[in-house]
């Protein structure tokens, strides 16, 4: 029996799920909702799929999932509206930019007992997952220091920027994510500078261009993540762990094996271009993880807990670069990161 | 409207071949023929499409083209009977172990004039395509010394290497033609070396399995390559070209972007797994640019002759290292390689 | 006229810079002192110069520099005294663990108005000392971010960590000139952490071995360091910077050009070994500089101040990570860093 | 007791030698010789060693060693003429451009009894000295294929390319020993080809400027050497050799450390400029061998027959080029590789 699965959202992300989805054996996409008909429609035409509102799908009996992509203002009452109607939902980070928000969300979520799972899709890079086994597997000992930088070709425009929630929220989000994942700790400690150096309408409009935070978990790893806006040698995605027995590294992925060598010197060719090829396969792996949490009804992972403790982490480092205080997290246990 | 396609052959290959044409919009794989019925069978079910014989696609008007991955020694008179039925064919290398017998096929089907692809899936390689163009273009001036490196994991099963007409014929023919290929010009001169160093049975069926070739072009040119059937750090395939104003190479291509460094040293992962890994994408642009062409009316390339020319190159270099004489050949007009 | 020079501490250091003032051509070794007589006499036996005392060689007239590399507890008394004789002196990093302390003797030294150089060899090191260039000649644009990664192979022992002033004075102090070195500015915010992770007992003498470092300067521009007391894979000492146009990295330096490919993948050796080696052209270099400055009568590099500047940053590191809170230093004029 | 040496030749290569020894301790400079006296005086003067003439430093029984750096026609008369008075000799490759000379002036040496060593500097590098080491240690099992690549910046001048013996006795001559030495087998079959494609006056002048050949031992090992005589990404040296447990290589040595990113791509700095940068380790360590040998009465290596053997593949390799006919050499033991 094919799962069927309603979709929310038709952008840049959601015909890359819808696309996704298409392709997998066992999912059957029978229906596409957008804010802007034109845009569903368009995406319907390619996937050869109906388009129809979004509260249709959720209520309709005969569909099992809702995936949502639509703009980050309308997934909490999405979410809420699918968890009531009992659909098992996947939702792009993030649920909310307002932690209490969802706080109240996943509690109605809890309450209707189906599985929610939240789009951090880095998780399911093959090269992010492999370090985390390796990391679990004990390869390089006891973990003591990690550090993260991520960097965009350039930074998104402006109007975006102002609804974004600042950059902690919307870019290092990310890298929260991705350090609970490969801890395995909760943080209890963050601080967080930034500027803006690249753009100086984005320090207008109270964001930051250019960030570091170092964090640390109770039991004293120290995490360091830094953020830029531009990188003009292309998309920049590196994680290095230190640990008592050695070091693991995630470098970037050349887009190409040429290496040229001349008078000026040794050249390799730049990195993959920017997040939709860097992390193709890992858009792939995630909902696939998702439709078999669905088969073999397990719970997905990353969970709703995980989209509210990384915006918890995003909030104290938007607060703490706001005012050069350090902000300190309750400590709560640390379970099934 | 779709091209009609006959798949003869639902081997290895012709399994890759079959998932990337029903992968392909505006191709209809509408019949699969082999020589055991159960593995067309199997493939037929896995693709939805039904088994049919090769005389029966080969003379069914409703058909394009046909794609021939079936043995070697049926690669012939395969063809011939397709050119006389006017089909578009793409056939997998070589031809013919035999360069009389290439020869005479490739009359037929001049005298048919249907198009004729021959499947050196390298030179589709995004990497090995890439090195062209920047050879044309000129990026490291003339052209002087190329150097080619290609090393399978392990040797064949002994049956398979009886058979394969030698390691020239077998496994350095894929280099004779990446040499054509990005040379432009046909080579004057061949010298071979060869030893049965890995497996001594290989040498008592007559074969080698570490071997060395030069060859040099009329105007100088000249071409390295070495091959061995063994190498326990992975699938090895490096080419190298030194011109007048610098250096290109096309390194491997890392399985995993993990570094890890301990008490004994950095270390890198192994390089992608064998051929099917490393050419998929080789392999996939391979057909596009055969169905392509079949719909653009234009002649597709590798041709027939691209598969002759590097069987003779392959046949002087078997009689060179047997012989321990370099072997002359005929200066031919380099057209269109 | 050669330079008459007395060497006063012939520990590791003070014999590694006799060694390197005997190979000088222009220069004098002319007598070396230590606090333990027979250390000074095997160096004086092996350098073929006299043992004398600190005191003697002050007062010799005949004697145009003073090189000091006793312990850190006699340096400023040392400078002092040196520089009331009009001696020009080098003293290795730090002038002393009290900022007040570095101060009142360097007001005596300008009192003096003798040259004073502080041994923070790394700005002499061939590789940084070509990144400062290139920074400055506008390579990757206007900097924004900075980073380092400081990892020594085991921590130093107990009763050193005891006296060493805590590891940002002791060890990251490096860093800290290197980041003043590298932006030419000031920094005027400094946020620490610090965790005891390789030893218990460095964290029980009030100490951490694993520590991040946050640095802003007035314009915004954002330094991040770090510095762990063990590495199992050698010594580490990276340097990242990015700009509005680039990104410019000094990379460790390998012991070897081997590298072997097996069946666990490609493995390159280690590092070079440990400061001594890593650091033995940057030690050559920075003495060389002493004397040529003193030949040419110029002021040599780094200063004083430069010992001062990187104290307070140390102090103000050691200060936040004790308490957790940031510490915003005086901004004061960056005035020939 | 100090070792008393000679140094006849005060070109670039006398003048690196003779700098060596007077910075060797137990080993006094005790005249030096040139063609051009003003060129002995020179560096005598730069050496603080008297001019004196070939003649009468060999007739001097208060010399124990003679050190021939002078031009290649003159060696095997200083050679016989030192070792008939008696003396310890190096001798700069090569002893003749004649092998049946070589042969003859070997045998007095033989019967004078006296130590000679040749210069093949390359053996004494610390990487392929290391990489040797790791093939006898049996690292990567039984080796099977051998593969070198040397290139030089720029070709010398025509004038030299003259007298030179050609670009195999010349210049591949240091490959030839490389080979002998890692592999510890002599060869038993030489191909070459060579082609003038930089300068067409070196082809005028009878000779090639990019050369490739393969060299087969008894035992079957097969050897890839190529040359390039220009080389615009600086000098190229580097060798591979592939085992039935994995592969080792040399790659070249970096400049620099730096590493930028920019818009073009990921570019590193060039390779070591030339060989007296590449091998300033290797001449060092080559002549300490020499005197340590001597002061132990022990024979140096490499041997006046690792002359005799490289300039026999030379040969072989210059006729295989010129006559388009592979070579065969007398198969003689391999002792002392």
């Amino acid at each position: 029996m094919a799962i069927s699965v309603g979709l929310i959202g038709a952008g840049r992300i959601g015909a890359l799920h819808g696309r996704n989805m298409v392709a997998t054996a066992g999912v059957d996409l029978v229906g596409i909702a957008d804010a802007l008909p034109e845009t569903a429609g368009a995406l319907g035409l390619e996937l050869n799929a109906p388009v129809r509102s979004a509260e249709q799908m959720i209520a309709d009996p005969a569909i099992d999932a809702i995936v949502i992509c639509s703009s980050t203002d309308t997934h909490a009452d999405l979410i809420e509206a699918a968890a009531c109607a009992g659909k098992a939902i996947f939702c792009e980070k993030p649920v909310d930019l307002s932690s209490d928000r969802i706080r109240s969300c996943l509690k109605i979520v809890e309450t209707a007992g189906v599985p929610l799972m939240i789009g951090f899709n880095r998780r399911f890079d093959p090269h992010f997952s492999a370090l985390r086994t390796r990391l679990r597997d004990g390869d390089i000992g006891e973990v003591e220091f990690l550090s993260i930088v991520g960097r965009d070709p350039m930074p998104p425009p402006l109007s975006y920027v102002k609804r974004s929630g600042g950059l902690f929220r919307d870019m290092m989000i990310h890298d929260f994510d991705m350090a609970r994942f490969l801890l395995g700790e909760e943080f209890v400690e963050v601080h967080a500078v930034g500027s803006a150096l690249i753009d100086p309408e984005i320090g207008q409009a109270g964001d930051v261009d250019t960030a570091a935070v170092m964090l640390k978990t109770a039991s004293g790893k120290i995490c360091q993540i830094s953020n830029s806006r531009r990188s003009t040698y292309g998309y920049d995605q590196r994680v290095e762990v230190l640990g008592s027995r050695g070091m693991l590294q995630v470098q970037n992925l050349p887009e190409s094996a040429i290496l040229h060598a001349g008078a000026a010197g040794i050249q390799h060719g730049r990195h993959v271009e920017f997040f939709l090829e860097r992390y193709a396969d890992a858009y792939e792996r995630e909902l696939r993880h998702f439709f078999d949490c669905i088969r073999d009804s397990l719970p997905p992972s990353p969970t709703g807990n995980d989209g509210l403790r990384a915006q918890i982490i995003a909030d104290a480092a938007t607060q703490a670069a706001q005012t050069g205080h350090p902000q300190h997290l309750a400590e709560e246990a640390a379970t099934g990161i």
